[in-house]
């Protein structure tokens, strides 16, 4: 059985895994009004993540709980654009860290106001020194376990948009909250799931429009050296929420902006 | 200020973040009636820890909670050992991942029953598949990042009493709960905390004992290979609540029982 937590009403149980272990996932969803960006998406990522943590849920519960708080935000927020957080853990139960024969999951929904959008001219951006690690049987999944990204925001001084992650190599990754995409002349680069602390809904949508519209997109490392080829048109980051954000500048060296991405892919054209 | 949550009377609010991103640390306390196992060393490592995060705790704070829990618990427990679990979040606040302006922890206290004891004759482990990442920043500090663990542990299939964990070179890190020494003719062996995932009090006392003793011991990396060498004289495993255990069998093949580290190193010495 799901617990659905809505914590106007309650708060969650001390020993729920979520919070001894960092045991579940969540999802951070835009919304206008009553509709939902990037729905199934959304739903399918989640469904999909919970399986390979071992967390049971239907998409068809999750899905419910993003109309039901639609309609219930619908009155404080309107039309306008909100924030929805859906938080999905292990529950209760298990001796240490091993799991429970029966698991509950509970479902934490949390709602919240739109945050700044980016500058359409574009961001800056810096390299954090807190450096990324990723087990490659984690790769991609927005789980609860997220202290290395807290971590690499302490270093934000107030004037960035944005803190990019390098791996222990030196590559870039993605951003504490957003991922990577590089525009060059003939293609465009965005580091591979397997190296990924989060695979974002926003990338995956990316990367279907970017196909979609005939570009060439490949999916490998990026070297800090790629951002000073001759070749660079656009680094870009992004998320569901914010959408697609151009750099104007990194580490106080300017970058070309490319208004490309933006404009082939609109995540507000997803509501549903 | 610190809150102080005890899971009787309250929920954990939704917002922290020790439960959106393991933003926090714990200690797990072996208690016998009201007093403490290795209590300066839990103390100091706390402490440590959370400055290492950022995270203000002050040192008496936390001694007093544990004197507080000792005599609550003693009215259930009377004058056997129980465990201490002390949970130190950053608290609610913060924009997404940066860190609030102001930081007003959260310190959550649990006790629990003592769980079961090692076999003294030995103890059976494996190897487990999932491997085992450590961020360099992050090495050493039980955060509540500790997915990696928990995937670990749904390993366990029922006889082995501990699941060592491998890093992505292959070598013998810890166990999901405990950490490793290995004795060899004229030393000792303990892969050291840069690459440790959690650097346990009981780790700490046991280096204290041996080198008392007179023991040699050197931190390095534990590759499997060692576990087959001639001058093996045993493998244990230890944490400040089961003590140590020497391993009698690791994935089938049988090992050496020296009952050394048990009569060099026992931690119920150091009850206050």
């Amino acid at each position: 059985m799901l617990n659905i937590i809505h914590p106007d009403s309650a708060g969650v149980p001390a020993a729920d895994r979520g919070l001894a272990y960092g045991d579940g996932l969540f999802e951070t969803i835009r919304m206008r009004g009553r509709k939902a960006v990037l729905r199934s998406l959304h739903l399918d990522r989640m469904v999909a993540d919970a399986g390979r943590l071992g967390i049971p849920v239907r998409r068809d519960d999750l899905d419910a709980e993003i109309t039901r708080s639609g309609r219930e935000a619908a009155r404080r927020y309107g039309s306008d654009d909100w924030v929805l957080k859906l938080v999905l853990t292990r529950g209760v139960g298990g001796r240490g860290y091993r799991l429970p024969a029966e698991c509950e999951p509970s479902l934490i929904v949390t709602s919240s106001a739109m945050p700044a959008l980016p500058d359409p001219v574009g961001v800056v951006v810096a390299l954090a020194q807190f450096p990324l690690t990723v087990n490659p049987r984690l790769a991609g999944i927005k789980t609860l376990n997220r202290l290395e990204q807290v971590m690499a925001s302490s270093e934000f001084s107030g004037e960035e948009f944005e803190l990019i992650m390098a791996d222990t190599d030196g590559n870039l990754v993605e951003g504490t909250r957003t991922n990577l995409f590089v525009r060059l002349e003939n293609e465009w680069i965005t580091p591979p799931v397997q190296g990924l602390a989060v695979a974002g809904v926003m990338r995956q949508y990316a990367l279907k429009c970017l196909r979609a519209a005939g570009h060439k997109v490949r999916e490998q490392a990026i070297p800090p050296s790629l951002l000073s080829s001759p070749g660079l048109r656009g680094l870009y980051v992004l998320n569901s929420v914010i959408g697609v954000a151009p750099v104007r500048r990194m580490d106080g060296v300017d970058l070309p902006v490319d208004d490309g991405l933006e404009t082939i892919c609109d995540p507000l054209q997803t509501l549903e």
